[in-house]
C-alpha cells in the first residue's frame, strides 16, 4: 500500500489538530469512582468519549480530516465505506462544514446505523454486503462526485484527531502512570500513543483487544500485519485489522497489547454501567476488562482509560442473553 | 404530627449544610446535550445526582442529618425503615462516621436493595411487609439501641442536605430560568425550592410527578395532604406522600406540580440514555418527561433538572416489556 511511505504524525501534529478542532468538539469529562477503584485495586480515570458528539471519539478524527481539506476538495465532499461510528462522525463533521458526506453501506446494515447516518445528514449508497462491492461502489461514487476518501484509521489527519482525546486527558489528569485504549484498526491507539510518548515518555501506553479478535496482538508480536478474519466478539467496534500506518506507529510507541475474554468484557461493561451510571459500548469495556484481568500489572497505579464510545442497542444488552 | 410546629429551613440553613457536607459528597457534574435540547426546544441542564455516592441525591440528606448528631446521639447510631435509596444512603453515611445504621426492611424487599444496604455496612432487620409491622419493628430496635430515627424527608436536616444539589447547580449554571425536580415525599423538591426561592427568587421551581401517583399535585391544589394509596407507576422512587414539613414548604415556595404519563416517563428515560449516555432511574426521567409534555411552558428557556439517581435493575428495563 502507498501508505508505507506516508508521513508519521508526532505529538506536535496532535497539538495542532487540537487547536483546529477544539471549538467543534465536546471537551469530554474524566470520571472516576471510589467503588470501581476499590474493585480494580488501582485508580482508574475514564476519559468519557461516550459523551463526545455522535457518541464516540470518531468525531475528533473525522472533524480534523474534514477541516484539513482545501476549499476545492471540500466542495466535492467526502466519502467512506464504514458503517459504524466513523460513518456517523463523517456525516456530522461534513454537515458542520456544509459539505456532502457520501457513505457506502452494505444493504444489510442494521437500521440503527442507517438512521444515525441519515440523522446527521449523510448520503447513503447501499451495496451488496461484500468487501469487493463496497470498494467498487465507493470508487464509482468517488469518481462521479470528486469526493475525498477518508479512511477510518489509515489516515494521518484522522489519527491526529483521535490523539486529541489523550491530550485532553493529560490536561485533566496530568499524573497518570499508564494509559489504555481499545484497539481495532488502531487509529485511536496510534493517536494516543503518539501524543503520550511524545510529551510524557515515562507514561506507559497499552492497547486492549478481545482474545477473539487478537490480530493486533499477533501482528505486533510477529512483526507482520495479520488480517482480521471474521472475528466473533461482542466488541463490534474492534473487528478491523491494523493498517500500514497504524502498524508502524504502534510498533514504535505501544508498550503492549492486552487481550481479554468475552466474559470479562461483559463483566466490565456491566460494572461501569452499574457503578458509574454511564453507558459505554462493549469496545469501551475492553480496556477496563484488561485491568480486571491484569490486576498485578496495574496495582495502585493511576490508570487513564479512553472510553471510545457509548453507542449500544438498548434493546439487546449482552447480559440479557 | 409533631412536625407541624417544626422549624422551616431557609436558604442559609442549606448553605450551612453545604459547608458541613461538602467534603463528604461528590460535586456532581451538570450535563447538557445539543441533540436533547433540539428535541425539547429549550436548553436543559441535568444536575447528575446519579453520579452521587450510592447513586442518588439521598446521600446528601443522610450525610447532613448524621453529621448533625451530637456525640452521645451518634454513638447509638441511626435507624430508618426505608428500603430504597435512603436506606443505602443512611448505611454509607453512618459508616463514614463510624456509627451503626439500623435498617428495617420488609422481608420481601428485592435482593438488589438488601445487597446495597449490607454492602455499605447497614444492619438489616427484616419484618413482615405491612406498614404497622415496619413501624413496630423500628420502635423495638430503636428502644433496644437508642438509635436516632431519621425520616427520609420529614426532617429539617435531611431537607437541608437535599437542597445542596440545587446550590451546586446554581454555582455551575447561574443563569437558569427554571428548576424542576421530581416529587415523591417532597424532600428533594423542598430543599430545592427553599434554596432557589431564597437566593434566586426570579427562578421558577416546579415539581414533576407521575399522573399515576399525583397525590402531591392534588394535595397542593386542595390544600390538604392526601395519602398516596398504592400508586402504579414505573417511577418507584415517587410512591410516598407529602409530610407536614414538605407540604408546608412546598405550599410556600413551589410554582406548581406537573404530572406526566407513564409512556412519557419511559420515552424520556430512553432519550436520556440514548442521547446523553447516562443511566438515570425512572424517577429522574419524570422532570424530563414534564418538559416533553409542556413544550410551550419551557420554550427557549434555560431549564435545570435535578436528576435524582441512577439505581436501575439492568436486567429489567422498562422498554423491554
Amino acid at each position: 500500500m502507498a501508505n508505507q511511505n506516508a508521513p508519521i504524525p508526532n505529538c506536535i501534529d496532535i497539538e495542532n489538530a487540537f487547536g483546529l478542532i477544539e471549538k467543534h468538539i465536546n471537551r469530554t469529562p474524566v470520571l472516576t469512582s471510589r467503588s470501581v477503584n476499590a474493585m480494580l485495586g488501582c485508580s482508574v480515570y475514564l476519559k468519557c468519549e461516550n459523551f463526545q458528539r455522535v457518541g464516540a471519539f470518531k468525531f475528533r478524527g473525522a472533524t480534523h480530516a474534514i477541516l484539513r481539506l482545501n476549499p476545492n476538495e471540500a466542495k466535492c465532499g467526502v466519502i467512506t465505506h464504514s458503517s459504524g461510528n466513523h460513518a456517523a462522525a463523517m456525516a456530522l463533521a461534513a454537515s458542520q462544514r456544509g459539505i456532502p458526506a457520501y457513505i457506502v453501506m452494505p444493504e444489510n446494515a442494521p437500521e440503527i446505523k442507517k438512521k444515525a447516518v441519515t440523522g446527521y445528514g449523510g448520503i447513503i449508497t447501499f451495496c451488496p454486503p461484500t468487501q469487493a462491492d463496497r470498494e467498487q461502489t465507493m470508487l464509482r461514487i468517488k469518481s462521479q462526485t470528486g469526493a475525498t476518501f477518508i479512511h477510518p484509521y489509515d489516515n494521518f489527519n484522522v489519527i491526529c484527531g483521535q490523539g486529541t482525546a489523550a491530550l485532553e486527558l493529560m490536561q485533566q489528569e496530568p499524573k497518570l502512570d499508564v494509559v489504555i485504549a481499545p484497539i481495532g484498526g488502531g487509529g485511536l491507539l496510534s493517536g494516543t500513543a503518539t501524543y503520550i510518548k511524545g510529551r510524557f515518555p515515562h507514561v506507559k501506553v497499552y492497547g486492549a483487544e478481545p482474545k477473539n479478535a487478537d490480530d493486533a496482538f499477533r501482528s505486533l508480536r510477529d512483526r507482520t500485519i495479520y488480517p482480521s478474519v471474521k472475528p466473533q466478539t461482542i466488541a463490534d467496534g474492534l473487528l478491523t485489522s491494523l493498517s500500514p500506518l497504524t502498524y508502524t506507529i504502534l510498533s514504535q510507541h505501544c508498550n503492549g497489547i492486552l487481550t481479554v475474554s468475552e466474559q470479562s468484557i461483559i463483566d466490565a461493561m456491566r460494572m461501569v454501567w452499574e457503578r458509574m451510571k454511564i453507558i459505554i459500548e462493549p469496545s469501551s469495556a475492553v480496556p477496563v476488562a484488561a485491568i480486571m484481568e491484569n490486576a498485578e500489572l496495574f496495582r495502585n497505579l493511576r490508570v487513564g482509560v479512553i472510553i471510545s464510545g457509548g453507542n449500544v442497542d438498548l434493546n439487546h444488552l449482552p447480559w440479557q442473553g
